[in-house]
């Protein structure tokens, strides 16, 4: 028997009942102790098109109850080594956007302040921003590994600052990101100007139009994230409208001609040897996918997330 | 040939082609030169539970595409003596609330300044708030038929002053209603205290709940209704939550025992007679009824409020 | 043991397995030698909404698998005195509703020359114009009973004589209706004319609004539908749409405001004691209500309709 | 403040957000030091059409999160009163139902042991079985107030005693019933014999099929179900499929003709005064509502329950 | 400021709110001064098995929402060059399939006088045998880049020259196409003969089996399309059946094995350069696939196209 | 006209009417007389997550009714060279997993007392288990291509030795494989133990986890196994699951990053060659995917399996 957490065993309680946390984990009300936990941010008031990641955590976790503690593609053995658990919700004001802001900001300096990391179950990407702040003042700037197909630099949506098409530039203007060691991968569609995805290229980021991954393999491109980022503290963003919509269709502002689960796969597995801090997958939407999938797949994701944490 | 807007009929373009606006009748962009006009306020960040209100006004104007110009419960035939079009969507700031509440009672003043009467396809409740204000400074005090599974009266919403729980509360607290003739209709659920519904009475208001009018016609109330509220300007705001869930499934806080669409035309058809000077339709929620039945019932309660305008 | 057929049971195979006939009762190619039959007519061609209807015969067999033999509302027991089987779907051609109209009437024509009753399977309503046809070189002018939201009595639509719109005044022109037997039960919702639903009152018929019935019994409506009718042959055309969308959401011209199951299986049970000679259950659609039930709810009208045959 | 567990209010954490127990109370592994306990048993492996009811106590609690103290209806302050938690769901063993048979008694026992009342999420109704087992150890034979569409009351089914149309039947076998103190309410539908509801009429039992509350208040008959019962222990068994699927569509049996929201509320809040010694609520499918308003209905009616609690 | 209108941008109207026309265009009623233009069909009346495409006009103008103007994989900058807008719907009349396609022959000859490029939101396949011949009138014979799951040639359907099956054996008997430059490209699954698909090939036509894409990138095969092609008039044919059902899941005759939305995206932007004179995109469902996105992807493919617009 | 079975055309019947057979091919009570048969198998009370494969066989027949006699990619002619039919359902006992086990083995061994070869429609993985005993009584052991997500080679499942997740187990025990003609392709996810995969290898077993297959054709892979089975009989058993959810999603326990439809295809007419005496597809679960394209899906790579029957 092992001195750690263990998700809750098929052959202990049918996967279909058991309590509603992240892969049937225990509960506890803080990241005390715990060398990572899942935490959950329900909101959508952030989203441009259509809602319902408000929903993401619950539904997340809901179908995280088929996860099994081991990987059988990489070995990994996550609760051999770390003490995880589930960390429940933060209470954002839903009616004000700008005060949830500032709710999650702290709540995370509190998550990090016992030396937890986070793995965050969205919500909408407006989240990201305040992690952000809250990594920086704890770990200085951060690397990222931003996976998405949209940018989400805008320097405004409808005159606000704040929203989930903003982080990133939120997060540039405040310093919080290793400018050279910033990568946007997946990124496609339509936009307002054809220089929008050449910003973040200003600064001096990497950025991976989906196109450039179509029919092949993401490892190489992993190989390359690794060899830049090295051992700098990085930052994992992965929204999941960055797969096609074919693989994720449960989300609000899609673009066809996304990656694939096989590439998303890659990609999060590829930053095992990076030094993460954090990680979060947002924008899951439930009432887009009443099956369930895209959550699952995004519970695996969540997973292997956890795989790779140093 | 009548003079005035006429639906596009079944007969001139399908039912499932043509312009999507509400009864597919003419769209302009103001509300000049109206007698009444429908108007969409596209907006879910006031909503406490399920989100997707935002989409209700697009749902209810595609749904409403079958809506023929007669009534032929009540013989009712508004075209033939009203100028009534589709003037399109308030432009709500979707990332702050406070904002959106603002924007909202500008446009409505600029309505009401045409000396149009507005029919509102929301949308969650917290829009009542800013037109009630437009309604006062225009008419002042207002009499108020309000139809709802739940009072809306709280003094704040996780300590925010506007949110789809409040509206009536704010208009009270303005002196926008005449308080000797507000009638709260449908009201029924589980409150934070057992005195919730009971702060309207104290303020002279008719709260009748939902179990008073179970197994039975709703005509007698509405007499009530009219000799009581006689010639005074009146709202008339329908949630439609107000309906049982098995009639209108597609809403973000759904309580059972409520309404039947039999009430809710009793309802809006008992308005007749009334000096109405506004009327919305609120909190149809389209990812949580696919089939559109819900928006289809909220475009015929839209319709049937447009027959009985004075 | 019986020696008429019986629907396969639950202990013999699991309600979720077995043919895929009505009732899983056997299937045979023609009505030779059957006192009743069930047969399909999977035709969406003459909707004028939403369509879907075509695939009404498949849900309608699929979801009546858990019928079982006795009526324990009434007692009735029609497989110890009838013989019944499923004879199949009636192969129109999809792609020319008049060609459709033809192929029906001449389908019928053959099923009542073995002096079975066909009990239909629809589809949409254009399918009751051949079939009262047929009716009628069969049996002379019958009776009507007519459940529906709407009075299917156009001239035309879109300028063409068949539709789903129009059957009941083709039938009229044509002499297949008693006029003084005639009830249309369940009318509601708009009209292209004021006087829409008086076309029929002016030909004799009995037309019972939505409105009438509201809240109460269908009892007594039966008793005056069977003082009227008395032995005269007498056809019956349940149209789901008479049900308010929340007992059927699974149909394409949704009007709120209409009959609930309970008076549904009132109005069919009324018909015991009538001389029926056929019946039709149209316009479900599969698509607008995939869980089933309302397929379901039409299957169990079609087994009232066999337990009221004489 | 209380001293008794309070649910999570929407004004500390959004109503989305928050743990997924009932009425987001507090969880607890046992009935221990509890007045009332509810309890999910995931199982559908009892079921005889449509599956999914394994999922019904996920989904109850989930849709359980709008639930506010106070019944508005009625008064009932049940937190004030009774120390209430989520003690969980019960491991049964979903390849072998006979096993869970066993599992479940033996579970209920020790809830029993603790004196609290258990409030069940179920789940197939095959479960009341062992419960009804474990309650006669504890209380001797006990009055029944069973609500459903279904008798339920097999000798077998396909052979098997144990399956979800059988628990009553095996209840009254070993004697766990006062048989002149057993009501049945909304049986309807089609049977294996027109004498199918007469078994429980011949055991002394009072069955009140669906036909009689139609368009009426169940108000009269619960006066007469407490006249009859008396301070017996009582235990109520709701099914779902009581309700007709217009309130109801999330359910494996369907059966149209049957109750409504308000004569389902009247039957609960009727037991107001009853000396109840357990409450289940059964045969919640979620994959055939996917709104969740199934799930919100029932979780309603477990309140319900929790609210006449003596 | 451009002197071309430009699609409503999302900070002037939430995306969820504004004109239900093609990504948000100003509409108008005929394609004077036009450049291309927006032109839908709403009809199903064409199609064998599963109907629905009468609704695909409705949904993907509504899920075009999200589409900007700028092309950020190509740097397409359409509103920059050309005028383009929503010409509504063409009124076929849906109870004759024979009578709209001369319907559709007819409003198409309009479109063309005007010199505008017409770009079609289908609707079944059918309508492109009228689009063809009104092709052939104004430009003569022209060459054709036809992507779909199907070949389209059959002779007949059910003894019916036109069909959803039929429009490119109708196009070639009346000699619409350049048979040497005719390229289709997608097709797959079972056929009623072993050589379906070397009608075409015998007449000239490129048949690409969609086996012949599995894996790899599409756009070597667009380029042996241009150097074919040419600078002959060319008209785009895109079912959304040609893709696998995973990607676009909301289609009526689905055909597993198909091609990707990258591959989708190749096909089209790879026609740059061909002097398009016409393109459609048919055989979207929206009851087939409520979440929209099906739809979302055609509106991309739809503006993918206006994007290589000569 | 051909002397063998044939399914039903469309141009005889809509594809959306006929019979809900197998490729509306006749049915029979038995095999007598058949190369092959379509064979039903309504469980699902063998699945440890999501139920609803007991609706699987229903869906697939539904959905097959498409598919046309020739294959189009491989110019097979299944219906010129066997006699093919559906033979229905098997009676499984759903309230009892190990008798069900027991009435599928001996159905067949009735099956394969006709020499005739069973294509099964699932139903839960478990079934697998008694169709290889009954093979290999009549063929002795067999090779075995195994297609799926999962090992299913559990000793016990809850303590239960049959159960979805140990068909491969209790066959190996019972000496019905050759181990070293043994393929399992497709495999990933999580797992209880880091070596839960090695297990079959062990056994002499060929183990390809699905990461082997990604972005690269699956024909090579199939070549190999053909190399290595040579003539000895084969057993396909294709689980759904083993196809990514972009591709499957109606199924009931999940696992990114699977297989394509182009693989699947692949696969399946890659075992063209072997000495097939027998092929499954399984768990396919309808509720979760109401679009029916899943089970369109399974339906095609049933028909491809009878392409490549010997």
């Amino acid at each position: 028997m092992t001195r750690y957490n263990q998700p809750l065993g098929g052959n202990e309680m049918p996967r279909f009942g058991g309590p509603v946390t992240m892969m049937r984990l225990p509960a506890q009300a803080t990241a005390e102790g715990l060398d990572a936990c899942f935490v959950g941010i329900p909101m959508d008031i952030g989203t441009s098109n259509r809602p319902g990641t408000r929903l993401g955590p619950r539904q997340i976790r809901d179908e995280s109850r088929m996860l099994r503690p081991y990987n059988m593609a990489t070995g990994a053995a996550p609760f051999e080594r770390m003490q995880v658990a589930d960390i429940g919700d933060v209470p954002i004001n839903t009616f004000d956007l700008k005060k949830s802001v500032e709710i999650i900001a702290e709540h995370y300096r509190e998550i990090l302040s016992h030396g937890s990391v986070p793995l965050t179950l969205g919500g909408d990407h407006t989240l990201t921003w305040p992690i952000l702040r809250a990594m920086k003042e704890r770990h200085g700037p951060v690397a990222l590994v931003h996976v998405d197909a949209h940018a989400d630099i805008n320097e405004a949506m409808f005159g606000e600052a704040e929203a989930h098409g903003t982080p990133f530039r939120r997060a540039w203007e405040e310093g919080c990101l290793l400018n050279d060691r910033v990568f946007q991968i997946g990124l496609r569609g339509t936009g307002y100007a054809p220089e929008d995805f050449d910003w973040g290229r200003a600064q001096g980021w990497t950025v991976v139009q989906a196109e450039e991954l179509w029919y092949r393999s993401a490892a190489p491109l992993m190989e390359r994230v690794r060899a830049t980022v090295g051992d700098a503290p990085v930052y994992l963003s992965f929204d999941i409208d960055s797969l096609d919509p074919a693989f994720a269709p449960g989300t609000g502002t899609v673009e066809p001609g996304g990656l694939s689960t096989w590439q998303a796969l890659e990609i999060v597995r590829g930053c095992a040897g990076l030094n993460l801090v954090g990680c979060d997958l947002v924008e899951v939407s439930p009432p887009y996918d009443p099956s369930g999938n895209t959550a699952l797949i995004a519970a695996n994701l969540l997973y292997e997330m956890l795989c790779v944490l140093p």
